[in-house]
């Protein structure tokens, strides 16, 4: 049986849930919606779903399992709480919403509801951070005292889109924030944030900074560090080290081919990966094969609303710590 | 429009070609044939294609646009000219026949008859190999001068197996006599083959050896060196060293993470893929889609029928080299 | 002509140093002092030096031509100052003092005296931080935005030792703010500092910690990330990232060997090596060199009295920074 | 005590001998000699001995407890017997001679003088396969099946060396030949040797050739290939793999520095090192310490006249199947 599922949003990354959707063995790709019509019907047509821009009349039909939120972010609530009403399992992208107070709400209509909320943290599902975190839950790094995390993108978004983006913690660093947690084993209870914006001047009049660095600590005292460049020349920059009483796992950027040339002037392999579509491809498969789970009951949702919910926090407190120039306590 | 395409023999590799056919969205898998009954059913009815034990009915099909012969080698030949006779654009997996006259009178066939004709030498179409030879052709290692080809699998096959397989040249090797014709540029002049029984005594009592190198040399005087061994603990090991006038490029074994462990004893990474599915998945998908600009004719095929034979003559040249103890001129 | 040295503290450090002396074609070990006449007599004897408990009588011999001051922390000053009115070139081992009052009015006597004073942050000689600086200040990262330095020892000191060393900044951080200082090309205006007590219970009773993070600023807005473990299984951990608007620097851990072993479990490559003796010793003849050459007129000293100073004011703004849990500006 | 060693020979290879003699505690350079006058008198005054272009004069040196010997080829034979018969133990460079009835002569002669001889094969002492070595003695790769060593220098030699040299076999190879029976554990039956002049014609007019490969069996069937080239414009490139039934070992080139480059096109790291003198240095201090544990009967000659002759016979009978274009059995 291939399960029936509906896309909200038909952008850059609703094409990606939509083509693993298409090809996975058992999920098909029953409606796609967007306020574009032009961009619903042309994703629908090449999968075989349907296409609307009346998100209320996909969500009413009765065949639907399971549904992709991907939409802009100022929807994903409303959206949520409709699909919640319907009784689907719900697959979101990050963030819920920048408001925190407007998450709560949407976290306990769902929870009523009793429908499953699954958050897309993409990089928990990436092969190599999985891997990593797995050594670490099996004790491998011993008891965990360091976490460092370097998370640098290939080159700065327009300062158009930093201006609703929410900043650089929320947009950005809230991938290494919920990270950050899926390492530690317990929760930070203090964060640290600085930065600059030394990328690009515009970013600085959207009001934003483009290069940032935070530390967290956690009750026991485990260590993490976080480093965000707006702009890599080298490319999609993504490692993690995890240190601990046992030894230290890292993760390296995997390349794509493993050539080396040796010549007169160096040794050269290649870069990495330039764009997260290029560098988390078996990311979002693994992603949609574990939301597949979840609906059919055979998993709880890996990354669920509490999730991230607490990434958001992380990310406001750092937005906080940042203004303030001190550390700031996790809110609980 | 998706081509539809006939798939003969669903055996282990046969179904990898099924699978990649579904998924692309150029292709339909229309139909699968193969002796065994209960074969062809459960792959046909995996992917929605027409199963049947009849190759003459499955290929008489007017629909037909194309066809992959996944099945023994000792069939080949056969369907190969039934399928020329029918037109249909081939791709045939490696090696055509064991016999070089049949396998002349093969092409002579299939020529006549104006088809194309793509064997399955899949390492061409490796990211990395592609890659490196890529480089190669673009003159960055300068004229070539020594080649080196490392291919050992993970365990040795069964000497039953052995004994029908036409022995470590022609079952094994052949994939780095045509990747070393792919990279040297020129035709191989002589080969010196030795060998030795040092992995299982069966694959010897099979009149087989199991631990192989050979060096080949060009017209021009460049040099190649292979080395093969039926087992390797440590997995599936395939890596190329092209060096030459303006330096040296390297392929070496991708690894399933990039994760390092630092511990009180070592450091430790990955070990290579251990199976040939492993390690090239993307291989086959890119064969596949090559296969595709074939059958529409934006393509010649990257690895012709006369590639095919030219790989075949090697490796018989190989195994009179290692009877006779001595090196041998390759024929035209 | 050979340059007569002589050296003060005949304890670990100091024995380093005579055995470099003693071989470097420039220079000869002269004399050896040591408060235990034990350790002088026994270096003395074998390399062919005068010993003596009696450091002034060392200091009188008109012969003498330089200094090594390599005793305990808090005798720097006072034989800094000796040695300064003999008007002898003076290295001495990091740091100067743990008081910054002393070292100020030492560095003024020093100044006045006129005598070159170089300070012992060996690992600026480090060839691989060496030739990582030397690309920074060739702009090959561009401007400098991120710099990262992990600085881990192999195992933690006994507690005794801890309560006098002035903890973890200024004992052990010192060099890494030394190196921050080195590469980020500007002074820092603030630093964060925390830290826990996570690898010995002692150290935490001794009044210190042992994990450390620090974040550092410079008026540009460049970042610098350190972290420090008094504890690392596999052995001693130096590494360094440079990050910029034209691309990124790694200076990584060198191995003992380049042996990589592939078993059926693992692929393994050497463990960092253990000890710092063992990871510097290039740095350390390269020290020696440059010291011949200051004291020579050569070469100005790479390594200041003001950068003792300096890495000394950060160490204990770090300190305060932990103390009362917030970013510190750094005092001009 | 320092023994006291004579010199033979001042070029360039007797002057790293001469340094590393003079700054090993348990050695002294007591004399050196050399038929130019003015090398001998220029290294003598570095290093404090005396020097003379009398060697019989310095041989006659009641003091003298050792000798090295790094004249010429053309007089190891001569140099050897006249050390033996004055009782002294020997360290004589390869090759011992390129004619293999002089060298059993001069073997048999040292033989009965009962004096230790042992040979310049430089790179049994070098750390990285040194330790490779070891753990294929300690059986980390189980039986050994597979050897492949890479041997390439930076650039050739001027056509007139060549014409004196031997060949590229003798000259070159032989210190590949010599690792492969330091790694196979027992001797080589039969070797295959084919090559070609492709880097500079003026070696084919010298009647050499500069591109070259080789394939050894042992009678137990392991195999080792080997391949030399006289130019790597990346440098000199010495590497080793040693594949058996438990695995592989392989040993990479050290670097220069750790140091890697993140650019916009790619990512660097160091080259090898160019020469041989930059690639070696501890293997010629290791090979003097070993020297002096022979000198005093602390150890046997890790490598006898007996390894020198054996290295040549395989030399010569690489030659002769190139000749004959043929596998050759080793003579015993």
């Amino acid at each position: 049986h291939r399960m029936k599922l509906a896309l909200l949003g038909a952008g850059r990354i609703g094409q990606i849930h939509a083509a693993n959707i298409h090809h996975h063995p058992r999920a098909r790709l029953h409606a796609v919606a967007d306020v574009n019509a032009e961009a619903a019907r042309s994703l629908g047509e090449r999968y075989g779903a349907k296409a609307s821009t009346d998100i209320d009349a996909v969500l009413a039909d009765p065949a639907l399992e399971g549904v992709f939120i991907c939409t802009s972010t100022d929807t994903h609530v409303e959206l949520i709480l409709k699909a919640a009403r319907r009784k689907l399992p719900i697959f979101c992208e990050k963030p819920i919403d920048l408001d925190l107070a407007k998450v709560d709400t949407c976290l306990a209509e769902v929870t009523r509801a009793g429908v499953p909320l699954m958050i897309g943290f993409n990089r928990r599902f990436d092969p190599h951070f999985r891997s990593l975190r797995e050594a670490v839950r099996q004790g491998e790094a011993g008891d965990v005292e360091i976490v460092k995390i370097t998370s640098r993108d290939p080159a700065p978004p327009p300062p158009a889109y930093v201006r609703v983006s929410g900043g650089i913690f929320r947009d950005m660093m809230i991938h290494d924030l919920d990270m950050a947690r899926f390492l530690l084993g317990e929760e930070p209870v203090e964060i640290f944030a600085t930065g600059s914006c030394l990328v690009d001047p515009g970013i600085g009049e959207a009001g934003d900074i483009d290069t940032a660095m935070v530390i967290l600590k956690t009750q026991r005292g485990a260590l993490c560090h976080i480093d965000n460049s707006r702009r890599a020349v080298y490319g999609y920059d993504q490692r993690i080290e995890v240190f601990g009483s046992k030894g230290m796992l890292q993760a390296a950027n995997p390349l794509p081919t493993t050539v080396t040339r040796y010549t007169r002037e160096a040794v050269l392999s290649d870069k990495p990966y330039h764009f997260f579509l290029d560098r988390y491809p078996e990311a979002y498969r693994a992603e949609l094969e574990h939301f597949l789970d979840v609906v059919t009951g055979r998993a709880e949702p890996l990354v669920t609303g509490r999730d991230g919910r607490a990434a958001l926090v992380l990310a406001d407190a750092a937005l906080q710590s940042l203004k303030l120039g001190k550390p700031i306590p996790i809110p609980r």
